[in-house]
């Protein structure tokens, strides 16, 4: 590992209260791949298998069902990370060894089950992300569940572990709820809330939807609306998400959501930077495609962020 | 325990990812019976007196009451091996000690209480599997159960602790609940949908039932027009399972299911081996009857793996 | 402890799957009073206390307030064992220690909340059968009950404890739920059903009800139909019982139920032995009536066991 | 401390199941004060403060605000043992060191949320007992509520840990659920009953209330009536429940209740002595009156208790 | 750390049932900022990003959305100490370590899902508190609250742990629950009972809201009115709510509440002090505005206390 940039070395500031293990897995997330250094990330999450079924997740590329072509794809695109559940990364942890930084996601939700109160649940454990080589744990908390409160101990549990063995934790912070409307589910007070409570449980880094122009909850909308929080356009809003999580002090990346046109994708990128987002995670745009777009697209992707 | 065939090597290659102890349990069940170092298994399961009780079982070929019967049975049919109950495997582990791998079933379901959404219920331990000498565990999930992540979460505590002492995990994955149709249990959509959630939580070999070309989920039909996945005939829909077990990488076998004509079964078998399945747990159809008849019927399977 | 009988080594030869302290603490329970080395027992319980209050137990023979009084009646009686809840065995171990085979019950009901899906709490510990000198721990299992899956985690828990220090495990496997009907409780069906699902956890010794001719469970019936099982007289159903537990390798024994007259006590333990029952747990029948009395039926029941 | 008096030895007999810890702590509650030596005990007991308030419990003699002063009053008064919550043992054990014995009340209820069945939450541990230098712990179970099973596991637990570092358990035995009558909380039949139920659950002292002549259980009415059990005068009923305590072989003590005249309180105070009850425990007829005439009030009960 | 005075020392001889552990941090406490010595505290709370979104927090004072901030506002106004939940500690308690004594709130509520009978989950540990060199944790307990007993028993668990290595432990007692009406959360008979709550579960410090003269609880009414307990003014009421904390034995501070006018927060502040409170926690009317009018009115409100 080379010395890091100043700009690495500014990020990894903000996290002066972990020890040594932790920043030494934050610094080779962050200087990995196309983008070592730059402070931005673009990481291959491959978790729909579990949350869609393997057809719907794979089908239309079907290279996509075998664990090996995951490593490959997120070798060859020059990714910060590859992200996915226990079986996945079993299945080419060894034969991949040390070609790029593995965060092993513990919790997962799958769609033949489902309710208005979402819950989780926990498919792998830190000892498994230790075995596998991993830098980081992810983990899914559905803020606004009834039963986010089981989420939030269990992520604390868990993050109290990781961090003592000197892992990551990368949180995936999705409001959903019977509380909120779908619509609110991506409104920007929502998806700003999500960002800090994720930051206040201790996350290192941060994973958001896209926030909409949407204000869902009524004590919010007043104080936007006297405030004058500008969140009309999309950098506008990551800008402010972003403020959220400890001023810019932690890593916040962005979702790509399910597959659009590449034009209307690095429209987003595009906006993500100019808003100051460190980055983003792109799984259906990528492993959805044939291994040649999908590494043009993501190439495309790192060159907004290096831009 | 001699040299492994090139065909075992490349099972076990899938398996990387594992430590040696996993491996090579997984080796002992490969290399083991008549149809040792094919690639194929057929595993003699008995559960059914805990799951229907013992009338309903054992009835129609008493023998099968005594526990010793049905370690005689997997080792005269020459089975990969032999899984059962805490209560089966104590009452004949000692006496036939070294003459068929064991896997300690480790939950269970019984039919005096009966819900929409079941769980199967732990009834035995990694503790119990080592000291009955067996090569690994079984665990049942029910996908679509409102309680399927009580299920998950257990499962990959035992996972975890199973292979920690070289454990093979193997597991059942037979959706069922309140979301489910009772046609969509067998669903091809729900039932590959099944097998990739087995793998993804780390199982070595997956159990499924035979899928019918049932499309359940709105989400999932779509995608299978889209994508033209051939599920017409019984080897297509197998092919289509195997795939979604990491792209063959998995075990997957299947399971008889009620009592059926021997030729009925046979033309099921042929299915499963054109389809790329790695073989079948045949209970019913080998318990419920005679021992000689039994003994040739699982020979005639064996056969077909064979050719 | 002398020699074994020839029939009580044959007994524990079905026991070869557990460790030497095991075997040694079942020897001990077959080798201790009048029928010592015959192969049958005659325990005598005394749960009612807690099940159904101190008057109805014990105002009628007002001398079994008195935890003393019911070791020396076991004792005089030449019982097997006693069998007890916590405070009793506290009350008399050590005054009587070394005096007959002791068994801890380590749950136990009360009838001041009652409810259709019952469940038994634990009121004792394996720690607590130590302590005290027992040869084995006791459990009630309510199969058919909604939260009987409670009730066998946890005794799968006590009995692998149990077992790995030696102690014997009793299980009382009485049905009961909400979707059993009150005649269901004892339906030979349903009884032979209570009786594997106990072997099948593991219990060394299983205590279940006299079984009626009567048929619960509707894809039962069309099997004892077809099969033509005998259950027209009691023997013929303890005869279906007792194979149910493994052909036999089981150690299976029956209560003797509410206070009824000496000749239709006698006329059941009769019909237990000429079914190959192992023998009898005699609770109400001994310590409700004056010591003289207990102690005459007590042996009259034994004399009929060594008949 | 001094030899033991023929009627403690006679009473520590009883408890011979025990081991010499427990017993040495015994020793102490039934050696201390102004009824030493004589088998009787007068214990303070305040936890009114959390189950009613602090203004209900202590506005009409604010002293008691004041976690010493309930220290000095029970020394004042020559009470057997003090028994509180975690709180008020914590606010004097240090500067009352030695003076009196101390019982930590483990769980606890408020009036603040009330429920039909309830449960009483644990406020204490084991650890602190014995950091604050008590002799034992205390308990309370509400037999008849529908949580009752968890009260009686919790129970268990802390018994089984108290018991192995010598500290006495005692348990206040409640009646309370939604499937009993108000009456029914202190009919003579339920009081027995959960006298029973606390010796069961191996309590070495048992508190209950002063029992009525109702009977609330159909079942238990018919034995009454039957065997024709005494239950007419207070002594009576005291003698019944003591009974019901192994034969008189646990410590029973009887709870004052709420504010009540003096000569009252007295007249059941000469039943509990006439029926062979051990003692009392009396709080809000202590503490809640000034100090001079609450140590007044408890001597004079303690001269009952010596006539 | 200099020699206490004889005020703290009064004060620490409440708390002689602590180790020296904890009692050595409840002097640092005690002897930090600008009220060292004084026996007052005014300590710096900040959980409002979690419990009411970011914007609704920090967007009336942007400078507050950086954890680093809200430690340099706790040590230029001269705080006692800075309270809040994992994340913003950990933003910060590296570069300013030993600037103010710090408090890791243990548990949080957000308001992405609200409940009639609320819970306040654990997002921290004793173990991260001591990781980030606090003096002491925070808990909030919600009195009142259907959950209200799985809060008492978290909180005695962490008790019990924190007292262990030495840290103070802080009680937010907040009523409210489904059987307390919106009024009554800050009745004097329930805030009072809250205080005494509070103590009995062993806080050393414990906060409430100032409490209103109304009277919530029917049986408490009755008895304010009879023993004529003073609660016309607020200084009374705060009088009344230290002596509910065993006679002031407990220290008492006092929540400032939402954004009020200065004047109107500082009569507040002088109640208090007259009442004989020991100091306030005042959050949002301190980081919701300009950095230079937060330490002027944060020092106005100390001016008072040192009066």
């Amino acid at each position: 590992m080379k010395k890091m940039t100043e700009r690495v070395k500014q990020i990894l500031s903000g996290y002066a209260g972990e020890n040594p293990g932790v920043l030494t897995n934050l610094a080779r997330l962050l200087d990995h791949g196309t983008l070592a250094g730059t402070g931005k990330l673009v990481i291959l999450p491959v978790d729909q298998g579990v949350e869609h079924g393997p057809a719907r997740s794979f089908a239309s590329n079907p290279a996509a069902y075998d664990p090996d072509y995951l490593f490959e794809l997120a070798v060859e695109a020059g990714c910060n990370a590859y992200a996915a559940p226990l079986g996945f990364l079993e299945g080419g942890a060894a034969g991949h060894a040390g070609e790029v930084p593995l965060i092993l996601k513990l919790n997962n939700s799958n769609s033949l089950y489902e309710s208005a109160d979402p819950i989780s649940v926990q498919t792998g454990s830190v000892g498994d992300a230790l075995r596998l080589g991993c830098v980081g744990i992810g983990y899914t908390i559905y803020p606004g569940s009834a039963l986010a409160g089981q989420m939030y101990e269990q992520l604390r549990e868990l993050t109290e572990e990781a961090k003592s063995v000197g892992l990551v934790v990368v949180v995936w912070s999705y409001p959903r709820g019977s509380q909120l409307s779908k619509e609110g589910e991506t409104a920007i007070d929502v998806v700003a809330y999500a960002a800090q409570l994720a930051a206040q449980l201790g996350a290192n880094v941060i994973k958001v939807k896209l926030p909409s122009a949407h204000l869902e909850q009524d004590a919010a909308r007043k104080v936007y609306q006297r405030e004058k929080i500008p969140i009309e356009t999309l950098a506008d809003r990551v800008r402010h998400v972003v403020q959220s999580a400890f001023d810019g002090k932690r890593i916040v990346i962005f979702s790509g959501g399910g597959k659009i046109s590449d034009e209307a994708l690095l429209e987003q990128i595009r906006a993500i930077r100019d808003g100051g987002g460190f980055g983003s995670i792109i799984g259906r745009n990528s492993f959805q495609r044939p291994r040649a777009q999908a590494v043009k697209l993501l190439r495309a992707i790192m060159d907004v962020y290096k831009g």
